[in-house]
Parts: C-alpha cells; sequence; structure tokens
C-alpha cells in the first residue's frame, strides 16, 4: 500500500455528495484519512449516513442547508448529487477535492494504486499553460519540457484553478451513448496531464475533482438540477462552461488529465435519459452561446465575473427556455449567499461533526 | 517483425529531405517500402545519395529544382531542410508522410514496433474535432467515444488535414533548452491522439508529419531557411502557424499525439542556437501576430488564404524585421510555383528516378 502524503492537509477539504453509508471511504483511508471531510447529505435527512471510523468530517443535510441559507436555500439542489456545491461554500480551506462516492482507487498499468489526491494537489500546484499548446503536454512534469518554437515569455504559465480527473472502467458517457455501448469500458491509461487551451470549452465532469476555491469557487455553482427542476446530470457541465469562460479571463488554468479513479457502476441509462434529455437539446444552443461569451473589462473578481454571466444567461437563454430565468435568479442568489457563509467569522457551527 | 500494411499506397508519397545516404530506411523497410519516395537533395548537388535497394523514389537536388523551377526556385530554401517543401510540390498525390533522416522505428511500451505510417493514415482517414474538448480524446478511436456533454451536433466532426507525431527518446527542444539539459531524454509513452482546438496555435514540428495535401498542401510552405537567410530551424514553425489559421478559417482539424518515432540524435546545440536565435525573439512577436489572424471570408480556397496571409505578413512582420518582406514575397512566389507546377499534365519529368 502506497504511503499516504498528506500534502496541504490544512489547506484542503474533500467535498462529498452522498444518499448512502460512506464504505468506499474504507479503500481511500491511506490517501484521504488525512483531509476534512465536507459530506452534504442529499435526499431525506432523517436517514443516517455512516462515515467510517477515523475520518474527521461535517455534515449537512437538507435541514441544515435550510436553517443555514435561509431563503437563499433555494439555490441549491436537492436529489441530484448538484448539491455538493454547497460544500463548496461551507469550506474555509482554500482547495478542494470532491469526489462521487461510486469511485475507487484506480491502478496504473504496473498496477500500483494511484494517489488521486497527490495527483490533483500537483496539478493544482504547478501551473498552466493556456496560451499556447506544448505538444509534450504538460511542461512542468519530470522529464518534460517545453518543446522547440514555445514562445519564452509564455513559459511561465498561469496560476492552475482546476485539476479535472479523468475515469478507468466506466466511462462519464451520456445516457444515449450509455445505450448504444453498454458495456465499453475505459481501459486506456493516458499518462499525461495538459492544459485545455484558452477559449476551448470542455464537458467538466464532477465526479474526480479539484479546485482551487481562492482562484474560482464562487464560480463552482452546480446550477439547479434534481427534485422540480427540468434537468440533470448537468450540474458539474454547467459548472465547467462557467468556470471555463471565467479563468480564460481571469488568466487562469484548467487541467485535464491525471489522475485517473476507478468509476465502479454505470449509471441506469432510463434514469438518465429521462433526467438529460432537456440537456442534450439545451447544449446545442448553451455551447455556442457559452462560445462567444466576452466579460468585460470591469469584472475582475469571480463574483463580478459570475454575476455578469448571469446577467449574460438571463438575456442570452431564457429564450432556449424559461428555466434560465430561474436559474440566471439561483446565480445571483448563489453569490449573495456565498458572500454572506464566506464573510462570517467564525465559522457557522456544522451540526453533526466528527470528533 | 509487424506485417505491413500498405493503405493508400497510391494515394500517398514520402518526403525526405537529406544530404546523406539513406541508410536509415532499412529499419522502415516493412512499413514505408510499399510507398513511393520523394527525395530532396540538400547542399552539394554533386554528391550521390544512395538509397537502399527495393524503393520506388524520384529524387531532386539544387540543379534540378533550379531547372524545374527558373526564378521561382528562389522560394525553396537551400542548406536547410525546409527544402523538403518542394517535394510537397511535386508530388501528385493526394497524402504525404514526410520524416528526417535521423528518425528510427520506435517501440510501444510492450516493445513491439510502431508502425507510424499506419498511425498516421488512422488519423488523417478519421475525422478531427476541434470545437469542443473531448476529455477521453478521440473520439473515434476502438474503446473510446464522445463523452457527456459533448454536443451531438458536433460529433461528425471535420476532415483532418494534419497528423503530428511525436518522437521518442531526443525530444524537439529549442538551442536553449538542449543547452540547460542535455541529457534529457523523452521516455513518456503517451497513448493518445488528440485534436488541438480551433484558434491554438501549437509548435508543429517536421520530423514526424504527415498531412492531406488536397486540403492544405499550398499552406505547407517552409519559408525562407538556412543559406542566405537571417533564421533556420523555424521552418516547420512557420508551416505550422500557417497552417493552422488556414485550418482554423476553412473547417479543417489538425492532429497531434500518436505515432512515436525514435529521434536519435540531438543536433548539436551551438550550431542550433546560432540558427535560432532570432527566431526566439522574433516568435515573442509572430505568435501574438498569429493568434489575432482574422482571414476574409472571400478566402475560401488554401491558396486565396494563404494570399491574403502573405499580404498580413507584409503589413504585419516587417517592423520585426526585414526579413518577413521577402518572407511575404516568398510566398507569394511559393504559390505561383505551386500553381503551375500542379495545373501541369503530365508531370514533370523528375531527373533521378528508381527502376
Amino acid at each position: 500500500m502506497a504511503t499516504p502524503t498528506p500534502l496541504l492537509k490544512d489547506e484542503l477539504d474533500i467535498v462529498i455528495p452522498t444518499i448512502r453509508n460512506l464504505d468506499f471511504l474504507e479503500q481511500w483511508r491511506p490517501y484521504l484519512s488525512p483531509y476534512h471531510l465536507i459530506i452534504v447529505q442529499d435526499g431525506d435527512p432523517a436517514k443516517v449516513v455512516k462515515v467510517p471510523e477515523g475520518y474527521d468530517y461535517e455534515l449537512y443535510n437538507r435541514n441544515d442547508i435550510n436553517r443555514i441559507l435561509g431563503p437563499k436555500a433555494s439555490c441549491i439542489s436537492f436529489k441530484d448529487s448538484a448539491c455538493r456545491c454547497f460544500g463548496y461554500m461551507m469550506s474555509k480551506k482554500k482547495y478542494i477535492f470532491t469526489i462521487d462516492d461510486d469511485c475507487w482507487v484506480a491502478k496504473d498499468p504496473q498496477g500500483k494504486d494511484i494517489n488521486a489526491m497527490e495527483q490533483h494537489i500537483t496539478n493544482l500546484l504547478t501551473p498552466s499553460t493556456p496560451l499556447f499548446f506544448n505538444t509534450l503536454y504538460d511542461p512542468y512534469r519530470k522529464g518534460a519540457d517545453f518543446v522547440r518554437g514555445y514562445p519564452f515569455s509564455m513559459r511561465e504559465g498561469v496560476p492552475t484553478a482546476i485539476s479535472h480527473g479523468l475515469w478507468l472502467n466506466v466511462p462519464d458517457y451520456d445516457a444515449p451513448t450509455q445505450l448504444v455501448k453498454p458495456a465499453e469500458r475505459n481501459t486506456r491509461f493516458v499518462d499525461m496531464v495538459m492544459t485545455i487551451p484558452k477559449n476551448t470549452l470542455f464537458p467538466m465532469c464532477g465526479m474526480n475533482l479539484a479546485f482551487d476555491r481562492s482562484l474560482i469557487g464562487p464560480a463552482m455553482y452546480f446550477g439547479l438540477m434534481g427534485d422540480g427542476q427540468p434537468i440533470g446530470r448537468y450540474d458539474d457541465m454547467w459548472a465547467g462552461w462557467c468556470c471555463k469562460v471565467i479563468c480564460d479571463h481571469l488568466g487562469y488554468g484548467v487541467k485535464t488529465g491525471l489522475p485517473y479513479i476507478h468509476h465502479s457502476k454505470a449509471s441506469n441509462p432510463f434514469v438518465n435519459l429521462k433526467k438529460e434529455y432537456k440537456g442534450i437539446f439545451w447544449q446545442e444552443e448553451i455551447i455556442p452561446f457559452f462560445q462567444q461569451i466576452q466579460l468585460s473589462k470591469e469584472a475582475v473578481t469571480v463574483e463580478q465575473c459570475y454575476l455578469e454571466l448571469s446577467k449574460l444567461v438571463r438575456e442570452g437563454l431564457n429564450g432556449v427556455d424559461p428555466y434560465f430565468t430561474k436559474l440566471a435568479d439561483a446565480m445571483v442568489t448563489w453569490i449573495e449567499a456565498w458572500t454572506e457563509i464566506n464573510s462570517k467569522s467564525p465559522k457557522v457551527t456544522p451540526p453533526i461533526k466528527s470528533k
């Protein structure tokens, strides 16, 4: 078993949305147990979620969210893993790692367990290179560098805001692809981290994701999904589109590639289709909308960018569906709640806390 | 030894610039011998270049270039591997694979020889996806697909114009990096092909490169380098910047990644520094220049795009150095020569031809 590397132990929280006991954390113990967990319990608040012994955690259920945010709790989704962003808001740390409870420790091609946390931290602590493509990928990795023709003035890179990790075994497919290729498994280990170039959007998956809360936190809003909403399974996509245009505007980088986690079980494609089907046609308009967004020079903080984006969403997407007006409202509410929670000191006492 | 796969046998030429005997082709025999070679002999035309038995080839030296192009031969570099683009012009095939004579067959992590030709052909015959990033990379590869959140309307992709292969062993570093890291070797096999996103420039290396001549050929001009010019080792970079903006404008894709070749020997960093040093500071202005280029709607063929680009170079880069005026002239001459050679039928008889 690999030795834990509790890098950034006091600067990183792990956020987990769940509806069940967190037995999966047993396997992650060598890597995750040094860190503090923020668990966002979805669904029935009466249910007791068990956390393996020895983990330090705080847990919020729907009653807690309602109590802490009051009427602003409306911006936090219910019965959808989008509720996880409440944990981002409650954290007081610089970094967040968020992981789904059906994700396990993956093995590299040599059969060795992959320490996903360590790789995410490396990704976040080294710069990104969004302004020009490096054909040997991450130039800061040992054994690699910038290739011939890479401008020297760009070699310092920019701060990294997001580290997007991938999945072995069950790939992150939409319902139609799941239906067509039920048996497809991702077995290919691509030994690489790269920066997603500036002005290029990507489909951000929330399953295995880390970010610098101090750089991009307020934009990491997972939208309105699940109960009472016409759409699900687009929470991370929404956050990804918003975060990428804001990172591009503010000069931060987004990396994708390593680390892999092992994604154990494909969710039900029929259920997924029901959740996704509006997203599948809406995204045909949403993505071109995000591709043409230009934020103003006046927007210099993430909060300002996000509020400006909410206005653009209200104007630009309400023709797609009235839902986007509601979402634009929720984006504003989210920023208000974020600001309120994060200006308070000391921290709001969480309801359930491990000893 | 792997079985040769003579895909596209009658539709692809291999272009090799050289100053020495082509013994390296012995190792490549299983993969390259089914194809026709166009050899562009650089330097002293009196020297005899030996080609291994059994290869079908035509060979051009400087006297041939002068005879065939007349005064327009001025656009073809001398004493620099940039002369290879003469071979692109003389080809009558749809596809080109160009390789340096210090490149050998690489091995994959299982120790198996890599058929670079086959991979380039796969890259060129499958679409590219420059409009949106796919986090599992090439979605057309076996075992992969488009991930959740990838717009369905973009899943047909666009035609692939360029396949940029990489190098194990000696990486393609500039002289300063070579000087600082003389012993660095690229040992990491990244099992991946990806599309370089639209509006992202990259440093294109001419060592291991394939392209669709019918889509992008006239833009594959390697510029004025070497003898009588103030710069060397930027021939492929120049072609890469020009090709990428034209591919983006015309809706073609550029892929990078697999296949690897084994690059045997680092060139002399002191010699390289002398050739490169102007490029190293010029590129600080050239790259932002290319990043802001917008070609007009009227430019609908590669030739039209390239002539428009030559005007932009003349206006936009002559402040950097008077060399760029000369280069802009040469870009025009290149298109004139390309048009002349490629409108002739039948083909100009090459001087040396294998039986």
